[in-house]
This record gives structure tokens, C-alpha cells and sequence, in this order.
């Protein structure tokens, strides 16, 4: 695929997945509008919805078809997304007034209502994902999925009760994944000790809890994802194993990268100043271990991705693309 | 019942749940210790456990059985209850240093840690609801509910597949009331209101929108315990749809009889000041519709939840007696 057809077609997938998030918006209306207004605020501002295209090409490498079970997790991930960053902006953690070029959830709607707002996107991400179940309701003939089965069945066929009873099995792993590692054994506890290490001194920073705060604070959504994506298409116990390896690897990259843009980047490039950590007194995967070692570590937790993608059977060209275009990124 | 025998069985109920929770706490390990421990902080803080013996109690009167799935649901009502009182409390929010008179969490832990354990709670809220359907590993013989058969069944006897269905349809159903009556369409969504009226012109309260608050703010959880506790038992729709009624009114009547208090009641016996909402030129249910009405209004509804309870084949005396309890209550 050339960089034409990649952006092209990851252009087309964000697309897809606005369209999905505006069908699970919730509806603003009632006494309590404004709690609506404020979550699909920051629900609508936009952003590469990197995770639900992660969590989409997962599922279709795996052999996943049904379009309604993925879409109600798509738009799920988004949301966890979405509200870590509503309280990430919040005046008592970061006390950002913009992102993305936009006023910040509190910023517009009071602190108070920043916080609320965050709360109901947690809520409402498994409000949603429990929507995938909803081929529980009727007769099991595909209704609740518009036509297409779930399970990726023929319309009309009814399904056996042990058929059905396989994909509740999944769905029940699909969404105790995605609490497991959105909670505080997962990004909410990556979060925590990123706020204690800012709070503290730089000098207490070691490896192991940058990595620490690398691997749940970012890595864990992006294995939620890819987990999720994988359990739900059906994967064996092995393979999901092997994309949380991968997704790791991924989110961990990811973050290395950051620190290494933040001393050789081009600021313009990155639409911020270059050298902030350093300023910051900040400890970084680059001030701890050199320049030339974490460059080599990119290169080799991106091969490793690669390489546990290109085990998989099915079509996985734009997903490894993907992957390593976010690893090897420039901005 | 008389009084001793109530107050012994509600005490012994209490200490039931404390132990339930006991065993669903995080453990306090790995880097991200301090978020677990500020969610055990706020958690182990005590508090008279209602949710959670509702929901039990409620369980039992429609015939269910097993102990394990509905411990999962009782720790999860009581720990969303609990991360929005920790929410609640915050600087932003009621800005509380004391609760129980017990320093709240965000002044022990920091503000950002604040508002990060409340979201460990909500969301180990669905983790700990999810692992009902721990029943789905093994061999469905009971061994995830050690012992007890989850449904009830005979430890030792298969499931055939349409009961583990059947067991799977009332736990998704029990999720999706929890997630809906926890969310902006229920308690958060009262919580909204209550700002927003709490920032703006006392004169534009109006009786439907205290009516709202008090529904939405206090009601929903009430009516997510109990009707939780219902579906779980395999009640009816129509039963279910009673029930929901029943806790509304219960909601609704504890907080009419909470202004009630504010009026008339003994600022010893009520721990707390009387006339506050007079003070602070609060609009009350007791200032919109009089004293008297206010009381005749609080033993309709009342009236009316016992009523629906008395319609129940099952042993309901000391959920009754509970119920007539709260609202009477003269602190």
C-alpha cells in the first residue's frame, strides 16, 4: 500500500468511525440536557479514533464480520478514551484549557460539570458495550444487528442455543478486558503514578516506572483494543495472548517515540516546542537510557509488532502499516 | 418484627455486606498501590450499606438463591455509590473535608487522586458486576460460585445450555439496569440537575425539577438495587416493573422526609443542623408545596410501596419494615 492509499484509506476508517460514534450519542434532551451536551462535546471534537480502527482491523484479521457486536466496543473504547482525557484536563490534574484547538470540556462547561461529564462517558461506554448483547432480545435471527447475524450467521437462520451461548462467552471476555484495562489495574493505576511521579521528585524516576507508567497509562487501552478485537472475531486463547503482547509493544513505542520527538523534533512539525522535558527537569525514557539505546528499543518492540501481526492468517497489510506508521512518526 | 429484632437483623445484614466487600477489594500492590488504597479508603469508610441489603432482600423475596452472583452485584451497587460520594465531596463539587466523620478522599490523597479513585470505583464497579458471569468458565457445575450453584441448581449437576442461557439473559439485564440507572439517564443525570440548580436562582426551582433531583439524584440507585435484585431472581417484567415503582417512591419519600427533617426535626438526633435549607435560601420540597402536604405526600407514596411489596408471594417482613423505616425515620 503507498502513503496515497494508507492516508486515504485511514482517512475513510476515521470516517467510518464518526459515523458509528453519532449513532451511539446519547440523545440531548431532558431536564438533565446539559450533562448530554457536555459529554457529546467532547465526544465530537474530533481525533484519529485510533483505537476503534485498531480495535475494527483486529477484529477483521481474526475472521470477525458482524458490524453491529464491533461497533457497539468501537464506540465503547472511544468513550473510555474520550473521558480520561475530559478528567486529564481537569484544573486539579493538568489544567488544560484547549486541546485539539478547542476550549476543554470544563473550560466550557464549569469544573463540576467537567467532572459529571467525565463520570457519564465511563458510565455510558458500558451502557454501550452492553448494547452488543442486545441479540439477547428477540429471536435471535439477526434483528438487533439490522439484518447482518451476530456471529456473522445468515439472516433469518436461528440460531442454537450453544451457538448463541459461544458468542455471549465472548462478549462476556470482550467487555471484562476492556473494565480490566481501563480500571486501576490498568490505565486509571498508569494514570496515578504518573501524578505521583509529577508531584514528586524527578530524581525518583527509574526505568521500571516510566515503563510502568508507558505501558498502563497507554499501552493498556491500545491492548484493550486489540483484545477485544480478537476475542470478539473468536481468536484462540494463544492469539489473544499474542496481540496484547503486540499491542504493548505498540504503546510502549509509542511513548518512546514521544520522548525522542521532544529532543530531535521538528517543533513546526509537531505544533509544539521541542525540549519541553528537558526544560521541565522532566525524566524521560531518553534521559534515562541515551539517545542511540532508545532509538534501538523503538526499532525493536516495532519488529517484534510486525512480526506477531504477520503470524496472523488474515489480511493485516493496512494494520501493520498503521502500526508502524504511529511508531515511526515524525509528528 | 419488633424494633430490637429489626434493629438486630439490620445490623447483622450490615455486617454481611461489609464482609461481601471484604472479599471484592482491590489489593493494595504493584506501583499503582496508592490508587488502590484510596479506593479501599473510601470504600471501608462504613457507611449503613442500604444498596446492597435492598438489593438482597429483594432477591430473596422473588425466590433467588445464589449467594455468589448477587454478592457481585451488592459489592457493585455499593461501590458506585460510593465513587459518587467520593466525586461528590470533591472541591469542584460540595468541596466536603469530613463524611462520616471520616476526612474525605480527596483530602487524604490530593484532589487528583480524588477524582482518579472515584473513577477506579465506578469502574470496578462493572469489573466486580462482571465476574457473575464467572459461571460461564469451568464446566458450569458451580465451582465459580463454590459450591452453590449459580441459578440455584444442585452443586455437581450440568447446566444444560438454555439454563445457562436463560441465568446469562438476567445477568446481562441486571447489568444493563445497573449501567443505565447509574449513568447520566439516572443518578448522574440527577447529580447534574442539582448543580446547575444549586449555581442558578433559587426562584427558578420548580417542583418538577426537585421532583427530578430527587428521582434521578437519589431514586435510580435505590431502583437499580432493587430491580437488579428482581431480574437476578428471574421475576417477571411485570414484577420488575413493580418494583422499579416501588423504589422510586421509597427514593422520592426519604428525600421529601430529609427536607421535612431540615424543618422540624432535632438538630441533636440529626447530627447536623436544622433550618440549613432555610438558610442557605434553599427551594425544598417543603417550601414549594407546605409542611402539611409535604407529610401526607411522604405516607402516600409510602403507603404505595408497601402496598406493591404486600403483592409479593415471597418473605418480605423485614424488607418491608426496612423500607417504612427510611422514610419515617427521624434522623
Amino acid at each position: 500500500m503507498n502513503t496515497n492509499e494508507f492516508d486515504n484509506r485511514l482517512k475513510e476508517a476515521a470516517g467510518e468511525v464518526e459515523e458509528i460514534l453519532r449513532r451511539f450519542l446519547p440523545e440531548e434532551t431532558g431536564l438533565q440536557r446539559e450533562i448530554f451536551e457536555a459529554m457529546n462535546y467532547s465526544l465530537t471534537a474530533g481525533g484519529k479514533r485510533l483505537r476503534p480502527i485498531l480495535m475494527r482491523e483486529t477484529y477483521r484479521m481474526c475472521g470477525g464480520t458482524d458490524e453491529y457486536i464491533i461497533s457497539c466496543f468501537m464506540a465503547a473504547i472511544e468513550m473510555i478514551h474520550t473521558y480520561s482525557l475530559v478528567h486529564d484536563d481537569l484544573p486539579a490534574m493538568d489544567n488544560d484549557q484547549y486541546r485539539r484547538g478547542r476550549l476543554t470540556t470544563w473550560y466550557v462547561y464549569g469544573e463540576a460539570m467537567g467532572i459529571l461529564a467525565g463520570d457519564g462517558l465511563l458510565n455510558y461506554a458500558f451502557e454501550t458495550a452492553l448494547k452488543a448483547l442486545k441479540c439477547l432480545e428477540g429471536e435471535w435471527e439477526g434483528k438487533a444487528s439490522g439484518g447482518a447475524c451476530p456471529g456473522g450467521g445468515k439472516p433469518g437462520r436461528k440460531f442454537s442455543d450453544s451457538e448463541v451461548l459461544a458468542l455471549m462467552r465472548r462478549i462476556w471476555q470482550a467487555l471484562s478486558v476492556l473494565a480490566g484495562k481501563a480500571g486501576a489495574g490498568g490505565m486509571i493505576g498508569g494514570q496515578a503514578v504518573d501524578i505521583l511521579a509529577e508531584d514528586g521528585n524527578p530524581e525518583d524516576m527509574t526505568e521500571e516506572k516510566l515503563l510502568f507508567i508507558h505501558e498502563y497509562k497507554t499501552a493498556a487501552l491500545i491492548q484493550a483494543a486489540m483484545m477485544v478485537g480478537a476475542i470478539l472475531a473468536g481468536a484462540s486463547e494463544e492469539q489473544v495472548a499474542d496481540i496484547e503482547k503486540c499491542a504493548k509493544n505498540i504503546g510502549i513505542a509509542f511513548q518512546i517515540q514521544d520522548d525522542i520527538l521532544d529532543v530531535v523534533g521538528d517543533s513546526q512539525e509537531l505544533g509544539k516546542p521541542v525540549g519541553s522535558d528537558v526544560q521541565n527537569n522532566k525524566q524521560t525514557y531518553v534521559t534515562l537510557k541515551g539517545m542511540e539505546q532508545s532509538k534501538a528499543d523503538v526499532e525493536k518492540l516495532s519488529r517484534e509488532a510486525a512480526a506477531i501481526l504477520d503470524g496472523f492468517q488474515g489480511e493485516h497489510t493496512f494494520l501493520k502499516q498503521l502500526i508502524l506508521t504511529l511508531i515511526h512518526r515524525s509528528k
